[in-house]
């Protein structure tokens, strides 16, 4: 498979026209070899992940988060900015980034994540589109759907709002949703299932009466990386793709 | 005491040259009569610290987080972002917001976290000199430390970096505290103890080896206000200082 | 009537989409109960208008001149920015404005002045089509016209261009006129009137040769608020609409 | 005299430096010829301004107001911006402008106001110091006040605030001096005379209880122009200094 | 023939909707008189133009580079960017510009390139349009073509890439046309000649092996004004056109 | 010799603090390892200078002209900004760029041209203080300079200026100095000697009556690199510097 090979089938997937605006996604580091045939999937483009990338002679690193998020003047293996990315070229190993169109595509991110919880009626949250919104196979207590949400994503989460209250359609939006708190009541939402959510973001969902459930950025996108394996693998047997084992949510409970 | 009384008390405390250039500080809605004597203390200006404000008679609220963050062009009891205005207004109570000020300030946020950790050598951390660092009374391994801050300051946390580090150095940040990762390694922190932390952030400090605690906005700040109110009530026992009994963590564990 | 029965009514008279982007109109403070009974009408939300709608239990204070036309960040019954609001907040009382939406619509601000005039086939001065221009019902002096508007408009104006010039189409547009000066003259007016204008935009009436009246923005404006009442009274007679009594010309003639 | 000379003599008497910045001063249009022995001077460079420096055999103008306050990009005879600079420079005649400066200087526009009204203990009005308050022989009422002002300047005008009010403090402000109702009333002055005010300022003068005359801004500008001519002179008497008599007010009472 | 009547001649030719955004294109300066007997055609708005203009009695000078590239807010007779205009003006006569109108349109800068080395299947160069790519008559190598280029132009030239490449499609971009190096290469061609070229565009040219014939700014624009000439005099024969013998490169060979 | 050795030695030959605001100076790419042995010196990181640092085994490429001047947001050994770079970092290899701090530095890009014409009172052109002026041994027609300019620096130029003007005093800039026309007239110099001037900036040239040498960005550089690794080679024996035989000018004569 060549590096124009990976980009359109996984641009079938995520098309980058789904992608925000100030978004940096596609091949961010080309591969040195015009064959791909290992490619490591991570969330984050860490330096272990890169170092695995290495140890493990993968081509390319395929990634949500894309590296060079902000533009680089230097480049230098100390620098946090890039010292991954140092490294892939060192080694000649690629990156590509599927960032908020793979938040945004069907099948993905925040798809995954109502797949996880049965949701039906699933659309995207508007203007965006981004986050989905779907409903539970039945009404439920908050407080039992915490609950829930802390076994299926296997992590302590952060709540806000009534427990008692019953709730059935669910917004979810997987990383740092708490910006869109507004659209996500706006959409009709119950609860907001997010990873990450400001103080003031918080205090506006409880004056709105939104509920929320805060359960960690890396848990909350981490779900979407088997399927897109499974989808990469279905469609061309003779590359690899791998999950790293270098990968881990930053922060983590006791 | 006149507002000017206790806007002098307050600036004595917490001077408004302390204030970031972005921040808004100060009495942002006058009360309606020239005599205070009731003041409500919170860390937010909810709806319902204004409603315990009007039910309660107080005068004035005195939070950390100001009213009008963002400037407005219209007033409305409905709206999130001026509700709480509307009805202190409506019963011409007064607004005064103490935030980046009081957390740089001698006794406020920052340095209560560290009277709460027993931290000695204390100093800000440059260059905003919002934060604190401090040493322990003794060294011992992050998951110590881990453990002593969901007990000191009463709520599950999230972690990063390597439990077994003996860690003495801490870096102390109540509230929103993850753009500072890179000052509290500069300043020398073995371990960051603040309330947020964006993936991104959480990922830098991985990179750069500073452990981090990261325990809750409202749980980091709230210490502030109970050292607070006694050293207002110190100054002039004809006012009543009160904590509010509307204010909680607006993201809670399970 | 509620709040929203009013917006509508009003709505339907001088749409918000009339209005120029930089204007901010429309319910800029809600009133607090959702009946609205009486109503008071006024150019400007002045203090004395204010306190007018207090001691005459207005529900709502309806002006032509927008309260916040700059975003505040606090509120304070002593400033003059914020003044009137806090006391209408204080209240309970509502503000509506319709500021260049009433200068636009049909049977606004300029349409008034072109009645005053008599004057025939008016349309609207491009580009911004706030202003209208007519044809009065038949040619005079400009020297006749400058007397005529002194006495229509019960006011000693000032004038500029040749008083033998004979005239016949009139611009109207009450307020801040100066900054249309090209437009009037381009739309083919052979006198512009209105209420402000600056020595430099004058100076260009000269050099072009159209001729203008300016006769106060209190004086050209105030003409509408009588027809309004009548039109919004016409509606709904259980609301009673009141022109206030505490307005009048900030600039006065001995 | 050389254009040299010439703008040494008028710099001395009102020093670029006071300028504000973004005003346009100086010698704005160079004069063909290095002997200067004639100089109109007005307030505006008009059209017949422009044609009196023709027909009189000018060999400078000098003005107030500058040509050229915003910058240009095309020359025509017709156009309202260009077209006294086009007539000027096709006869080699130069242009001078004194603007800001010659507001701010020693002697200049409101000094002269001052000296009109026998103003004592005169000082400039911080923060700009273009302006100047002084003291009234005696105390008298503003209705007093306002018959002296449309005497002394021989203009009717126009008057804000209470008739009976004793005042004494007044502030010169001659030209556009709206912007600076907050500053003359924080200097203390009981009275801003000026020559232009928009209406929002006028209402904040009445809010903040400063009575104001506005009196026009051709009428307030006038008459620093024959001190000025006598002083430049007075330096040289081998040069002709002539007041214009193609100037007047633009806008006029009937 | 009016100032009127002469626009829609040259704007038949070089419509001003063709000129980029930036530029500033027309009748800059107004002629004095209405009739327009002469006109002197130069590259530049030089004061040798300029004097040559006034000596020869011309009544208005057409130029590709318009004078007040960037405004002014003063004029003189010494200054570089203002003492030719001062000149024109001084002497009633008028400045005409045709720039990136007159190298985008038909038959204009870039075409007449093309003419001058017989290129047959021309067509603009996207995505300005201004440039225009084209066929030799017969492939050659490289060297050959710049030897061509040398002997059609008259003038010493830069070249880059490599001698012995055979060469067929040819970029032509009179002036300054190095920000087009990427521009020309995507559209295909071989060669990219142009007037100026910066260093890194050349190392650019080089990298994406573009080669170039950089012939300067004067030499590659020169050739459009004869035939512009004749096509202007054949509109109307009661006109003098006449091509500066005061205009030159100013960079010249040894 | 480790990295940081190296940025000492050349720092103190071309302090940054010299650079320009906009400049992008310094280590760029950091070498993989901790020891430099061999450092290939170049005025431009192209991908032939990169393709000889890796065959030829050096640890570093010292350069005038920093790669990275715009930041870049993604890495690809095909794309002109990245492709040198890519391939330095794929094998380990460093880059460091001095740019406008060694054309300010004593010694360096233009007090050696300086030395190259035996010019004596050298002294920097403000305000930037890049350029230098001096006087040559003796005066001579400017006809006889520019021979001699194409003796000494080996290559054709373009000229502009009077060529029997006796010329002395000779400003200095390297590389594209077009922009310091003025500066080097205000400066006092006869000629003007550079790498690059624009059309306008030599049509300045003319008005001014400066006269100038314009010899190609890469001719007027490129003696500065044998001095330059002589200074270096004098500190540290063990480094081995190598001018690249990859350089050459990408614009050339015939």
């Amino acid at each position: 498979m060549t590096p124009n090979d990976f980009c359109s089938i996984i641009e079938r997937i995520a098309p980058k026209s789904l992608a925000l605006d100030y978004d940096n996604v596609g091949l961010l580091i080309c591969p040195e070899k015009n064959e791909i045939k290992k490619v490591l999937v991570a969330l984050d483009l860490t330096v272990p992940v890169a170092e695995e990338a290495v140890s493990g002679n993968y081509d390319l690193v395929l990634t949500h988060h894309p590296i060079f998020f902000d533009a680089v003047k230097s480049i230098s293996p100390e620098t946090y900015e890039t010292a991954a990315a140092y490294k892939l070229i060192r080694h000649g190993i690629g990156h590509y980034a599927a960032h908020t169109n793979l938040d945004a595509c069907i099948g993905g991110v925040n798809d995954v994540l109502c797949e996880l919880f049965l949701l039906s009626d699933v659309r995207p949250i508007p203007p965006e589109n981004l986050g989905r919104i779907g409903l539970l196979p039945k009404p439920m207590p908050f407080s039992d759907f915490c609950i829930l949400c802390e076994k299926i994503l296997n992590v302590k989460g952060r709540f806000c709002g009534d427990p008692k209250r019953i709730v059935r359609s669910i917004g979810m939006i997987g990383g740092a949703g708490g910006s869109d708190v507004q659209a996500a009541f706006d959409a009709g939402c119950d609860v907001l299932l997010t990873g990450e959510m400001k103080h003031n973001q918080a205090l506006l969902s409880e004056h709105l009466g939104l509920n929320c459930c805060v359960m960690g950025h890396y848990e909350t996108e981490f779900p979407v990386l088997k399927p897109l394996i499974s989808r990469l693998q279905n469609e061309n047997n003779d590359v690899q793709y791998v999950l790293t084992h270098s990968g881990r949510a930053p922060l983590r409970c006791l």
